[in-house]
């Protein structure tokens, strides 16, 4: 690994056009060129800046493949201003020695939020009630469909892991009864484990899709889940939307197999079927679960910190073992 | 008190045309009249069914005058299907002898759960994205203005009563941070208490109204409150809507000078400020808060209850202590 200079060392930023945040933070202590501003191909647009830039800064999850990472002979380090970091060709990045870091639980607490929001959303109508108001409905008092309650509802998390967990702590207090499904029973948990999710969609009102996206998951809540679960049944969705069989989801909705869904996650994002778009037991959220501006300044901070931190031979945080 | 009969006594529902849960469950036990279905005046109708209606039972809060009460002189008991009973003449029941029951707390739960759902609502821009997706703007990802966390925040409960109490609770797990201002401090409970609520708005990010309205906390949420709680500010009113200048929100609202509101309850229901309608900031809800088909089914247990247990000499349910 060539020398560290301290003085604005040039960075990349990998990033979608709308997603803005860290420039002008990044701009005070670093030399920034950005791949989505590029005139020309990106690959030739990396090669011809191949041997100035030494730090990637990955924002929104775009692509990192062995071809990207090939044409910048001059990378030391990848920062990703996601928690995920899976788009990173990481074998590539251990070959040639180059760190990654990710941000950590950055978005956990804002994701479960979300998770609680789009629940009450669904259960009590609160957009649907919303849009009811601001098209000049409200004319006569309680004259719509009244929702459901959350007390006592049994609802079951699907991953339990660090956002499923803090999913079901906020649920408690609402009386919710909360059960799970993971890979395996989490030791000292106080909440009842099923093996699979047909048993949780069996025994629960509510299933939240906590878990991440894998060969095993795909589609792990398709027809058979849905009908398990019951017309009675409310599906949140902050993981990914591939965990869901979205065509199938439509028609159960449209059935009234089930009776509502929260969306934040679409199997093929930006794209929403527009089927959901006249629904008034659904609510509809762009992949904002873990964005707020707190968690973005938090996520420019670990981004900057971890910077600084390479370029002076200081510990980085969230670093990811690539061994 | 005369004799009481267990057939299938005359029983009066005075309730809003729209509300008419309890019609069904009660028509299989009672002989049922109904104020709203009435061709002539009340007054004439009351007194024209005088002598045989020995109960009313009261949805929807519709006043009862000592005036209302006086053309019925067989009455024995009024059921509230409501918690508040001070639409009732209660100087008359109790100079009549006439019991009065209420719904105890049966709403609470509810009205708690809507309270976290308005404030994830607007802090996290729920309904508004929401419309966003539904109108088709969602053609590339994250290009929407970002929300604000709810961890960390600081929030004042405006009223630490049973209702009070529950938002508190739900909220401690999302991490905020809770005070309250009520009529007095409250022994053995965790939070700041603040003895006015300048000083609550001043030290808190979010104020939610939870409150009755009397002479001394009507537009407890004057200009000077707002002003004082500042552009960042929150407020959400699941109380009533006299707790807030509605007026001066408005103008608050569009001229930046508190961040957003969500309203359960408004000044002069069902009408809503119309300024209202096209802020992104604001989540509007149509006096919902406690109405869920669970509670609605709860509070038609308690009213059936009552009305049997008054007509063969059981014990109440949440009597009104009249003395």
């Amino acid at each position: 690994m060539e020398e560290k200079s301290s003085v604005s060392p040039m960075v990349l930023v990998h990033r979608p056009p709308a997603i803005d945040f860290i420039d002008e933070p990044l701009s005070h202590s670093f030399t920034l060129l950005y791949t989505h501003t590029s005139p020309v191909p990106i690959p030739h647009f990396l090669s011809s800046h191949a041997a100035s830039v030494r730090a990637v800064v990955s924002v929104g999850r775009l692509p990192m493949t062995a071809e990207f990472i090939s044409n910048l002979p001059s990378l030391e380090i990848v920062v990703c201003a996601s928690v995920g970091f899976d788009h990173v060709d990481l074998d590539e990045c251990k070959r040639r020695r180059i760190a990654v870091t990710n941000a950590g639980n950055a978005y956990g607490e804002d994701v479960a939020d979300l998770a609680v929001g789009l629940l009450i959303g669904v259960l009590r109508r609160v957009p649907a009630l919303d849009r009811y108001i601001r098209s000049g409905q409200y004319t006569r008092l309680w004259d719509y469909p009244f929702g459901f309650k959350l007390s006592k509802k049994k609802v079951g998390i699907v991953g339990l892991g660090s956002i499923g967990s803090l999913v079901a702590k906020r649920l408690e207090p609402f009386g919710c009864i909360i059960s799970y499904n993971s890979r395996s029973l989490k030791p000292g948990v106080p909440y009842l484990y099923h093996t699979d999710i047909l048993s949780l969609a069996a025994d629960n009102d509510v299933l939240i899709l906590c878990c991440s996206l894998t060969d095993e998951t795909q589609h792990i809540v398709n027809r058979e889940v849905m009908e398990t679960l019951g017309k009675y049944g409310v599906i949140i969705n902050i993981g990914r939307g591939g965990l869901m069989d979205e065509k199938e989801m439509v028609k159960c909705l449209m059935e009234g197999m089930i009776w509502g869904v929260g969306l934040d996650v679409f199997e093929n994002e930006p794209e929403v079927p527009e089927e959901l778009f006249s629904l008034e037991n659904v609510v509809l959220s762009p992949h904002s679960a873990g964005m707020t501006l707190g968690s973005l300044g938090n996520v420019t901070e670990f981004v900057l910190t971890n910077l600084k931190a390479f370029f002076s031979d200081q510990p980085l945080i969230f670093p990811v073992q690539l061994d």
